[in-house]
Parts: structure tokens; sequence; C-alpha cells
């Protein structure tokens, strides 16, 4: 399957491969890196654009990564390297043996809204403004796919969701679910104009307990930054705005965990609703 | 308020404090640090038994650090130190200019069941088997308080709840929330014969919804390690099975996500009943 083996972490290839740890890098290049036998079979099986596998050439292949490879339709770059070479492009403590590249998606917002029209029924969304920390966005986006969101919007000042702790706290829901990075408060203008409801996780006087929000409709479910909660601007669009009740002396729950009681609390109205 | 003036990292006392950075120091001098003005200033209010503080010389003490001193009970060691020492007491990436070393509390599970009595209504606790990441131990006790959940026992096999990271995670929460560390089947079979229901979280075929789960009686709910669940044992007493229904091809929840999504069912539900 390999037709060459690198040893140096000079090589052009492993040069390139290891800007994509940056953000930057990604940017310039439209791909990301993915580490570990789990989550490259998760990106195979998928049929996310892989383009070139990297794996330890002393710790041989994955079987199941093999396995996976073989029926993926596209002509990936398997290469094998020495230890130090995976190393370099690892992020983790110990480097897991296998790393590839992926292209992002070019999955487009308004094409995608346009496609589902009005075909499936009420969508659900989950717009995420500002998060910051990536093991709190990549649980949001493992936890959005296991509710059946329909899809997520991350607005511009999120941490990045192709960030390498992101792509693992996902556990391969990133190559599952439709995710877009775009303006939160354009896109909130839009969505209402479609006649979509925009929910706002809020403290505001006026907000009401997320068991007793209506998620009947088209909607939106907004989740703001961990510290200072959802901009003004998004705030002004709201149709309602929601909370979950804390106890105590807490100040706030952590935004993955709010996000998870929000929207499996929009799925469990939702299926009473058709019994 | 500060007598002495600490500049070298040899000083006996730095050298005591930094081995509670490691769980054997902590398990042998029965303290634990707590690193930031926030946790500091929460530790104090709470009336945790705050032994030692070391503040920045050249930062000086955060001013609502300063006055929840000054209410302290207790006679606290309030040390000035040089940012060097402060650093080597520090385990996050830029030290925040003030640490303090904390005692263990010295709550029994038993005790504090005795106390409780059945006068409180029905007793609503969390049970953890082998919680292995810091960040999930300390985000399920944040959303444990959040929640009012009475109590939150650990199995032996998690990680140290002193652990800097998960006390980090809880925001406070570990000062406020009873919390305790002992055998979990033992645990979980004296609840069982003290009339106690156990509802174990798990996939099993006879599992039913988190939210058709009966929370009405003395509860405790049990979440599993993020890998393998729960234990052989616990399974063997359990009540009832509860699962939480995902969709598409994600394999589970987070475990904080989890927690928080059957506690919260579990007040709701509870809350339903009082209506």
């Amino acid at each position: 399957m390999a037709h060459e083996m690198i040893t140096s972490v000079q090589n052009p290839l492993v040069k390139r491969l290891h800007q994509l740890l940056d953000r930057k890098g990604r940017e310039e290049q439209g791909r990301f890196l993915v580490e570990g036998a789990h989550l490259v079979q998760e990106a195979l099986k998928s049929g996310a654009e892989v383009t070139t596998i990297l794996y330890d050439h002393d710790r041989d292949m994955d079987p199941a990564c093999r396995r996976a490879l073989e029926s993926h339709p596209l002509d990936v770059h398997v290469v094998a390297a020495s230890s130090a070479v995976l190393g370099k492009l690892s992020e983790t403590k110990s480097p897991q043996g296998i790393v590839a590249e992926v292209k992002k998606t070019a999955a487009d917002w308004r094409t995608w809204l346009d496609q589902k029209g009005s075909a499936v029924g009420d969508l659900l969304v989950l717009f995420l403004d500002e998060i910051q920390d990536p093991g709190n966005l990549g649980t949001i986006l493992r936890t959005a796919e296991a509710a059946a969101i329909d899809a997520v919007v991350l607005g511009k000042g999120s941490v990045d969701v192709y960030n390498g702790k992101v792509v693992r706290a996902t556990m391969g829901a990133l190559f599952r679910l439709p995710v877009f990075t775009r303006s939160l408060s354009e896109t909130a203008s839009e969505w209402r104009a479609d006649g979509g409801r925009l929910l706002v996780s809020s403290l505001q006087k006026e907000s009401v307990s997320y068991d007793e929000a209506d998620y009947s409709k088209r909607t939106a479910i907004v989740i703001g930054n961990e510290g200072r909660g959802v901009s003004q601007e998004l705030m002004s669009e709201a149709d309602q705005f929601v909370h979950i009740p804390i106890c105590g002396q807490a100040e706030s729950l952590n935004a993955a965990v709010a996000a998870g009681i929000f929207v499996f609390e929009a799925q469990r109205k939702r299926k009473d609703r058709l019994r």
C-alpha cells in the first residue's frame, strides 16, 4: 500500500502537514489533520475528503483503518513514516501512530438550507456564539449529533472547528454533522426572515425556563460565549429568551452541559407532540 | 497582613506546598492547593479550612480575596512571595498570582446520611464510577451543585477530586457540595438496604429512557467510566437501568453532558410532581 517511507522531519510533506497544526496553516491550505486510528477511520467511513495518511512504520496501520481505506472512494496518498515524523505531527502526549490530512468541507449554509427546503419537517439547529474552549466546542458537536440536531452554525469569533482538540472531542461527529462558520448576526436575521424562530440562552428578566420554551417550529437555539454569554446583536434578534434554572451559589453551567440540556429537552418536547 | 516574604523556590514551605501538586503529596498531607483569585475567594467564603495563602508580592492580593480573608473565621497564614515561587506552585499556563492551601474535608458519608435522616424529603445523589478525566469530574460537580443534587460519591478508581484541574473545573462547587470518596459497591448496597433506589446509566436491553425513569423516591443515579461504563458489581445492584437515547452514528455522550441531562431531568420530574 505504501510506496514510500519518510524518516526526516525536514521532508517537505511533513513540513507542509506540520503547518496544519496552526489555524493559519489550515486556513491557507483549506485542510486539517486528524490523529488516531478511531478518528481516521471515522473520517474515511464518513466519506470525508481524506488526501493523505501517514502511519508509523514500526507499528503498521490499524486494521480497521486499513479496511476503511480499501472501501474509500478517493485515491488516498498513503505513506509510512518514522515515529519521529508521527511525533512531529502529533498534538497528544502519546502519538497515536496514524494521522490523516483531510480537506475542509466546502458546504455552504444557504445551499444546505435550500436543499433542506421544508420537506424534512421543522429544522432544529444550534447557533454557537464565540465558544472559546476547544473541548467545549467539540463536546457540543458530539452532543448535537447524538441529539439529531440538523446543523450547527459557528459565529466568527469561535475557536477554529478544525483545531485538533475540537476534532478529537467531537469523537467523529465533525465528519457527519453539517457545521458552518459564518456571521451569526446575518445568519440569525436571514433565519427569522425565512420564518425560523430564535431561542436565545440568557438570564434576562423575561427569560423562560428551558422546559417551558416552545421548540415546536423551525428553531435555532443560541448558546453564548463561556464568560460573556450571547452578544447584544443576537439578543436583539431573540424571539424568546430561555434559561436553565440553577440552584445554590452556582453561577452558571458549563457551555457544553447547557447545550446538551437544551437540545435534549427540545427533542423530548418534539417527541411528546408526536405521541 | 503579610509578615514574611518568600523569594526562594527552595524554601521549606514552598517545597511542602509543591508536593500538593501530586496525589501522593495530597494524600500524605491531607491538604490540597487552590489557584486563582476566584477560587481562593470561593474557598474562603465557603468556610473551607484555608491554612495558608501565598500571593505574588509584585501584584498584591486581589481585593475581593482580601475582603473574604478578613471575614474568614480561621487564622490563615498569609505570605507574600516572588513570581518565581508562585510559578513553581502553579499548574496553569499563566500563574494567577495567588494560591491557597486548604485542608481536605473530614466529612463522612454515614455521618452525613444520618444527619440528613428523612427530614429533608427524598435525597437525590450521584454515584460516579471511575470517572477518569479531571475536566469531566469537575464539570459534573459544578453541574450537580447547580441542579441542587444533595451529594456526590466517587468510587475508589476515580481521578482525585483534589486534582488541580478538577478543582478549577468545579468553579467552586467543590467547597459547597458534599463530596465523598469511598467504595461504591458498599455504598450502593447500604443505600438500598436503607430504602434508596439505584438508577444505573446503561444501554442494557431493559433500560428505560431517562425521561421515563422514576426519580421520585430517595434516588442515586450512577454514571460510569468514560470508556467502560458502569462496573458489573454496580450493575447487579440496579433497581432500574436508564439511558439517554442517541441518534445517528454517535456512540455515546460525554460523561459530564450525560450527567447534566440526567440530573436536570430528575429535578424537572420532581418539580412536576409538586405542581
